[in-house]
């Protein structure tokens, strides 16, 4: 056989469905990987809502995907940001220019969706980056300095008000952190508040909160919060959200920080498809992809985590959880490795292994669903922790989150509370009259 | 003896100095303390190079005060500007509104000085605050992922040129960290450049390095720099930086990344004294005090630390460095409670107890003097590594920073490589039209 030219993988986005695409190829004869991703670190997004309540520091939860790859020679990393891809001539365009491929991956992942007020975004931050977890950081612990020396007590009612708006497994944990928060570790820190009497309300349009678990889990989370301080306002839809707080209904609720869990759309990449047959998306922006992963009518461009939308077994389209971002990864490389080594394609299609769900409350107490195993409180938190220590990539930081866990329980505080001012100047921030070659000062 | 109302004494900073005096004021009957920073957070200044070069997270070497300081139930501490002292009516003015003193104690320290070049702050960062080193760690790794994709050689080689000005302890502990990170923790991760290519420039405009140290230390700091790579250039004066690079004499030195360490000035606090006796200042803008730390014609204001002036023994201001700040922080608590106590202000003057200087040169080299004691290389590092250890205010810091080094030590590995954005949205961003109560979305 001549040798031929190794065959260009694109891996658009370093989450978890993309760095496993990378992994699973990595060393292997006849390929070459380019992964292209805005940031360059991978984020393990399960464990942010920690950085936001201060348990964690960011670098603990992420590292620099260059670093997680560099021992494959056959794998090359890039920062840049990808806006489009053209399926007819096979290049992705962007900050970087036009790279070609032979196989392109897309997994750039999802961010909050408003469903249609974006203007909320500046009032409640989502929790996708590590720069919306330390701007969260920043709002939760400024609320509790500025009530300190505030002497209105509807103000300090405010500042003291926290509000998180979305109750799915993010929006509970979130809300179970600020509980614990303020019932524990900075109960002893203020002379003129208690933090204790925060007000922690926690605001889900459904019928019950975590409402993929069982409706038994749903109630055991509930009490879980209840007994951190946090109340649980379900079936209640928020209506309006601005500087002053939020109103559910024809009630205004008056809060200086406001949390958004409540929905995501996918990447806008998935918008900007062009060439031969048309590229279907869901109303979140998912794009549909077949069995194999890959557009339908374009083979070779997969389409994987949270930015597909892949039909379960149940007929509903899968989880944007990161148990199925890794497998539809390792798939993929795998499919692809098939491929090259049959030259035919015909790998079976990729099934979801669901090892089951769950979500953690406060310091001790977590809700897990496992096929028929369902379990609450000091068992489940030890199987949350057990998993979620597992999967942080890189050794270091496993270690160091243990670490870290294992200090903030055994002494109630919290090691990450930075306040971390919004911005410094740089560049863009420099006076008018500064340019390059008209300084000329000795 | 009849119940007096007890002594306010108000603390502006919570640095080294200003942290000394509250921990020797925390617990002591019939004084009220007040601590008041504009952060909420004191910082282990002596290490922020560690994470302007990755090896260090922020959250390992800052703690917020209040934490520091909660077993103290006559402590208070508040987050908040103070701008001005009226020494007649004995109050501080700022965010928090007037605040009245018995005692005042200024240690709001010091920031950096450009020497009437402030608009070259943006292109060359000083080192003071932690978003100034978490911008440095942007624009340093910027600067390798930008390189790694570009084509043109005489931009490639401005990427990865990197200009520190200023040869005192903190322009020589960056750049060694700059040669080693360039030499051998990114070696491995980049497939179109080799960081170990990487040029790193240290300018000082005096003849030798470390101008306070004895000239052999100079000349050893210099000889282990050479060896990661750093080019040393004495005698040089920098007069022009802009977003190019910098000017020294006649030559231009195109450089993307520059960062400054070559002057202090001190808090401007100083100048907003009013009222009394004049206070008079030094070109630094230090306050002059006398042999008790207080301001000549008023008794009962003490300034410390980076914004004090103190002569030492030699006639030389004492330098601006922890070990001054933290026995000038002890010696106040000391003299309050003493005149407390007889009920005279006889308290003997400040004698500052020189425990020598030293500085780190990358993973296994320093310079340290004590005394007669003149050390280089390893032993000087384990020295080195040791008082800072001891040093780091807290237990879990100080665990967790031994344990970041350990691992970076062993395995050539920077744990802390995160690039985060400038700035995230926030109120101050919102567009123009959203208004607190305009908003009535559905």
């Amino acid at each position: 056989m001549p040798p031929s030219s190794p065959l260009h993988v694109v891996i658009v986005g370093g989450g978890f469905a993309g760095l496993n695409v990378a992994k699973g190829l990595g060393g292997v004869a006849g390929v070459e990987v380019t992964l292209i991703d805005r940031r360059n670190h991978h984020l393990f997004q399960p464990l942010l809502y920690q950085v936001a309540t201060a348990g964690l520091s960011p670098a603990e939860i992420a590292a620099p995907i260059r670093g997680l790859l560099s021992r494959y020679d056959n794998v090359r990393v890039l920062q840049g940001e990808v806006t489009g891809v053209d399926l007819t001539t096979r290049q992705v365009t962007g900050s970087l220019g036009d790279i070609e491929y032979d196989r392109l991956v897309l997994a750039a992942g999802a961010m909050h969706s408003y469903f249609g007020n974006e203007r909320w975004e500046v009032f409640a931050p989502g929790l996708k980056t590590v720069e919306q977890a330390t701007e969260i950081r920043r709002r939760v612990l400024e609320a509790y300095e500025a009530a300190e020396h505030e002497d209105d007590p509807d103000v300090r009612r405010a500042l003291l008000t926290f509000v998180v708006v979305g109750g799915g497994p993010t929006g509970v944990e979130i809300a179970g952190a600020l509980g614990e928060m303020s019932r524990f570790t900075l109960a002893r820190d203020f002379r003129n508040i208690d933090p204790a009497l925060a007000r922690i309300v926690l605001i889900e349009a459904g019928d019950r909160i975590l409402a993929s678990f069982d409706p038994r889990s749903s109630s055991r989370a509930t009490r879980d919060l209840e007994r951190l301080g946090v109340q649980v306002w379900t079936r209640s839809r928020v209506s309006v959200v601005d500087a002053e707080g939020v109103e559910v209904g024809a009630e205004r609720l008056a809060a200086r920080t406001v949390v958004w869990a409540a929905g995501v759309k996918a990447s806008e990449i998935g918008e900007q498809m062009s060439g031969g047959a048309p590229v279907e998306r869901d109303h979140q922006g998912r794009v549909y992809v077949g069995p194999s992963l890959q557009i339908p009518g374009h083979p070779g461009v997969f389409v994987l985590g949270d930015q597909a939308h892949v039909e379960g077994a149940d007929g509903h389209a899968l989880p944007g959880v990161a148990p199925v971002a890794m497998q539809q990864g390792r798939y993929v490389a795998q499919r692809i490795r098939g491929a090259l080594k049959t030259g035919a394609d015909d790998y079976p299609p990729f099934v979801y292994w669901d090892k089951g769900q769950m979500a953690t409350i406060g310091r001790s107490r977590a809700v897990l669903e496992a096929g028929r195993v369902r379990l609450g409180g000091m068992f489940a938190w030890l199987g949350w922790l057990f998993v979620h220590i597992y999967y942080l990539s890189g050794f270091k930081n496993r270690l160091f989150v243990l670490l870290s866990w294992a200090w903030s329980y055994f002494s109630f505080a919290r090691g990450a509370r930075l306040i971390i001012q919004k911005r410094w100047r740089s560049y863009e921030d420099a006076p008018e009259d500064v340019h390059p070659s008209a300084d000329t000062s000795p």
